[in-house]
């Protein structure tokens, strides 16, 4: 099927004016002085700095629908998504490069409000679109690359890093994306009630404080990742890798007023939000000393022992199953309820 | 149409055995210690090291085809382009990430040559597949980003300096790719002739010698580029952006007697394939001393004048346009006579 532009995307299309002048229109769009060599050539911000880097794709309609996305917020959730990666390695997000695939019948103006978003999310971060690549395809395709700098001489924030007896801590919303998700699948953008726009907000244009996980590491913090697969998957990962086991706290992670509320309607348990939903991209991690400013405690570290490796209130959770690419021969937000 | 696997590739699909068992297999095929963490965090050379980083996307059926190249060969493709880049700003590669969409009913087989052949090559660097993504998708897309590390302080290899008086010099072959694709289009992968195989490896997995920019950069050099989308448009691209002209000489890049057969046999002039090709991703630049050990003097800068901005023996070139991603509406290998 022939991907679909929303009707307010105008203008010539990206066929009509050639790569050349799309890729002007991309640099007017989300300029940076770093963009147009074969390379960009990133600032060496002092001598004891190592280089972090990650990628992340998105997939019309596996990862974005263009009926429920607007361009800008493609280009922002890339990007987040990616500066969460880095930031969850204790980094400081510096550039992005942006590859995107696109038919010829894509609008100009998709791909440069896709650019803005981009840009303008970088720009939150102080870093730059350092570069990228265009061409032809099927569908949209967006793949952005992050790069960090993670400077002094503290080790990374890595996923074997937790220790019995450390605090598992979180910055921001968990269940939000998954709940959005849910009211999208059910109502399509435009009727969404309007109380529960976060949610929604939520699911297409995650937000992460920026500098959080540098300012995590700096605080004591050892293990770190963000929730992207599910919050039982992601810190399953932390407690394998790290041979431990991990008790949340069900006060600390219970659904809010929100979350309940939007379960309510839509007749679903928003426990399998919070447990199960992913896509928040919050850092989670632990830590042996006080919650790093911004975080919260929302369980403990344990030694390992039989059973389940993440437990809430010491009680398996009631939900566990994360994301998937692959869930039978179809999957992605087109095919199935929970992401 | 749905992507069809070649017989070849045999055994289980992604579907069957799922997004985690699959990234398994792929880390066993191009295994690093860097890669499994949230982002990977790479080394540090020396204190006074910049990060040089770059993208590009290969789509199934503009880039490649499932019929022509083997898994390998794509994997193999993507690294070269993309450390060609990093080699053309002077810098040596140290990592690529690979995100990687594709459909379920991709072999795993298929997957896990492709990330050999990514391995295979980053290898070749002393470089690692530092990180990356798996997604569903419609096709396959391969979307890789390098890493470089641009040591010292000398400046990288610009676009933008290019000096009159100074000599143009390549290292590798001008115009086999294009020759290889024309072939391909032909005879299809089995029927070409055997004595033109060298031409049908340039295109299907070109090969760039490790460590020419960093020589070139160390020799002298100033500008330099990649030839990607043909030497009069890659060297158009440096004589823009440096405010030069560039005159080439005839005989120093004249096709080859294996170019001339090719032309030959296919009815084709093969001065098309040297001047418009592209896809070789011969390192060409300028120095003002002599030309680096492993590069020719293909050429010489010399001041802007009214006219074309690159000419051969003082002449307008005979055939020029380069590539285009959307040459009106469809473009790409499965429609078009040159790339």
């Amino acid at each position: 099927m022939a991907t679909e532009f929303p009707a307010r995307y105008t203008g010539p299309t990206v066929a009509e004016i050639g790569e050349r002048a799309t890729i002007r229109a991309i640099l007017d769009a989300a300029p940076s002085h770093r963009n147009g060599d074969d390379a960009a050539v990133l600032p060496l911000p002092n001598p004891n700095t190592r280089t972090v880097v990650t990628t992340d794709m998105l997939v019309e309609g596996r990862h974005f629908r263009l009926d429920w996305s607007r361009a800008a917020e493609i280009g922002h959730k890339a990007v987040v998504q990616n500066f969460a990666d880095i930031e969850a390695m204790g980094a400081r997000p510096v550039a992005v490069v942006l590859a995107l695939s696109t038919p010829g019948h894509t609008p100009v103006d998709f791909i440069t409000e896709l650019a803005r978003g981009v840009g303008d999310r970088v720009s939150a971060y102080s870093a730059d679109l350092a570069g990228g690549d265009l061409t032809g395809g099927e569908h949209v395709v967006v793949s952005v690359s992050a790069i960090g700098h993670l400077g002094g001489s503290l080790p990374a924030l890595t996923l074997d890093a937790a220790r019995p007896g450390q605090a598992v801590v979180a910055s921001g919303r968990i269940g939000y994306s998954a709940a959005g998700l849910a009211l999208l699948q059910r109502y399509g953008r435009e009727q969404v009630p309007a109380e529960f726009s976060g949610l929604v907000d939520a699911h297409l244009a995650p937000t992460v404080d920026p500098g959080r996980g540098v300012i995590a590491r700096a605080a004591g913090a050892s293990s770190m990742t963000d929730n992207s697969d599910g919050l039982i998957t992601d810190l399953g990962t932390i407690a394998r890798r790290s041979q431990v086991g991990i008790d949340l706290a069900d006060l600390a992670i219970a659904p809010d007023e929100l979350l309940t509320a939007a379960g309510k309607l839509l007749g679903v348990d928003p426990w399998t939000w919070v447990l199960t939903g992913g896509e928040d991209h919050t850092l989670i991690g632990t830590t042996s000393k006080d919650a790093p400013s911004g975080f919260r405690v929302i369980g403990a570290v344990h030694r390992r022992r039989a059973g389940a490796t993440v437990t809430v209130d010491s009680v398996p959770p009631v939900h566990s199953a994360g994301w998937d690419s692959f869930p039978g021969s179809g999957g992605g937000i087109l095919d199935s309820e929970t992401p």
